[in-house]
């Protein structure tokens, strides 16, 4: 059952992920085939890169179609409805919300799957979580967003830790998912609508930057 | 004997693309062993992923001598003859057609070979033959072309799919491959010569483009 | 005795790149977590990859808490006490230099301990060593360094073929990881002190580069 559980919230996932990664690439103008390369790398990349560190090969991103077909009618919403989805702009943001703390919880649940212990279960968790992201922001040449942006990551570990100790104190699935979704979620919706930051380095470090993209 | 057909076609690829690195790095004025960084990561990085993918560890660029030699000396090539490669550019447009279409088909076979299912064995085809070219643009920090050009990706698993396809019809294995290069570069070949374009969104996200340097 | 050897070494360079990572997320002014993701993504992507391909999974950067705990520790360092690293630039330097030479010896060290060729096991050791910066300035979006700068592939590669030929010669491992270490140290301080550069390409290819980001 809890193989059942960790593919359902997987591919919703990747649905949501997929969602983004296709509104990434409509918004750089990709052609269909590039933004359906864009939706499958930010849908998949996070499983793909927690599936080879388990060694659970060939991964399932690739010898499921399911997560094949997923990311295809994702970019084709996007690429035809884009107008739609952009409307929606503030729920996109909930949805990818909701896509982070899905596979932070099914990331850190297949990990315990496979005998790692707690501490790496917790990361790769949040490894799958804030993965198609990172692919995502990286082909389309920018900064991926994890690094500059709002609490991500760390709801994204929150989420993971909370599976992985309720699964130490064997409560049942169900209830340790909802409970992972639930703080992951709540923390990332939190961290968007009151505007929540961590600190950021006490002083800058004036003319040390070698780049100047990272002000333009 | 598939073995054989599998390992020469992916050379014939790896020398390509070794090229198409090189000439990446003298554009960008690296110094020699930067091309030859260059020229490794995308001659091997479609190969790596493949062999990490399906579970063939050490990856073959790793631990087959050929897959080192044969970027080193497509490096040393471009960095001292590249004024020769630039008038050739038009050929070297073919030439990257013929590895793509080459690591398309090697790809498709070897993940056959290692039992995946079709539709994986096609993916990760199309993987092998677009995975350098992505690696080669994300270092040196540009939006990867597969994502922008013309049908490129789509030749691929065009060329993929034929192998599988011929494969499961259990054609033998030298037509099936023939088969797959000349449907991959054909499409490509055509798609160069008259500017064929996927098409592209309806109608342009204005003012939403978080970055400038897609219009650069 | 040889496998203490060699994660005492993959420790000592964890701490130094993730330091360097670190300070690239305090320039780039990255919040707290921002910069533990850096520093972690610069630390043990290098031994990540190096584990993937020898098939050594999990990686030890995600099964051995201590690969974990090094990057955050240095992370929280470089973000309340960068003005002080900042002064220290040069020695930042010099750690780097470490970290490379650290992560050369033992990612040659672990190769050939799973039994890869001579070739192999350099090449990876190479990797190892350069891999994480590699990481670390994509996911800050820039040309990582190593293409660019004075010799320091070169100096990796060094060190890694001495601890192969030593290892091949069966010299104890401590000399041999001693000599490895050395030469790269050696080398690359050489190249830094005196300005040691390898040949760039004889003819610049004018108005050729798509992109005017290198000469920025």
């Amino acid at each position: 059952m809890v193989v059942t559980l960790t593919i359902g919230l997987d591919l919703g996932g990747t649905f949501v992920f997929a969602l983004s990664g296709a509104m990434a690439g409509v918004k750089h103008r990709l052609d269909l085939f590039g933004v359906l390369v864009l939706s499958f790398a930010a849908a998949t990349s996070g499983g793909i890169a927690r599936d080879v560190f388990i060694g659970a090969v060939p991964p399932a991103a690739i010898s499921d179609w399911r997560y094949i077909a997923i990311p295809v009618l994702a970019g084709v919403i996007a690429f035809y409805w884009h107008p739609i989805l952009e409307r929606l702009q503030s729920s996109v943001l909930l949805f990818d919300a909701a896509g982070l703390s899905l596979f932070a919880v099914s990331g850190a649940l297949k990990a315990l799957a496979f005998h790692l212990g707690p501490v790496s279960a917790a990361i790769l968790g949040m490894a799958t979580g804030i993965g198609g992201g990172i692919v995502r922001d990286l082909l389309i040449a920018e900064i991926p967003t994890v690094l500059k942006s709002e609490i991500y990551a760390v709801a994204a570990l929150t989420g993971a830790g909370v599976v992985v100790v309720g699964s130490l104190l064997q409560f049942p699935a169900h209830v340790v998912c909802a409970a992972g979704f639930v703080s992951c979620f709540a923390l990332r919706f939190a961290a968007i609508r009151r505007g929540w930051r961590l600190p950021k380095p006490v002083q800058p470090s004036r003319g040390e930057s070698r780049s100047g993209r990272s002000h333009g």
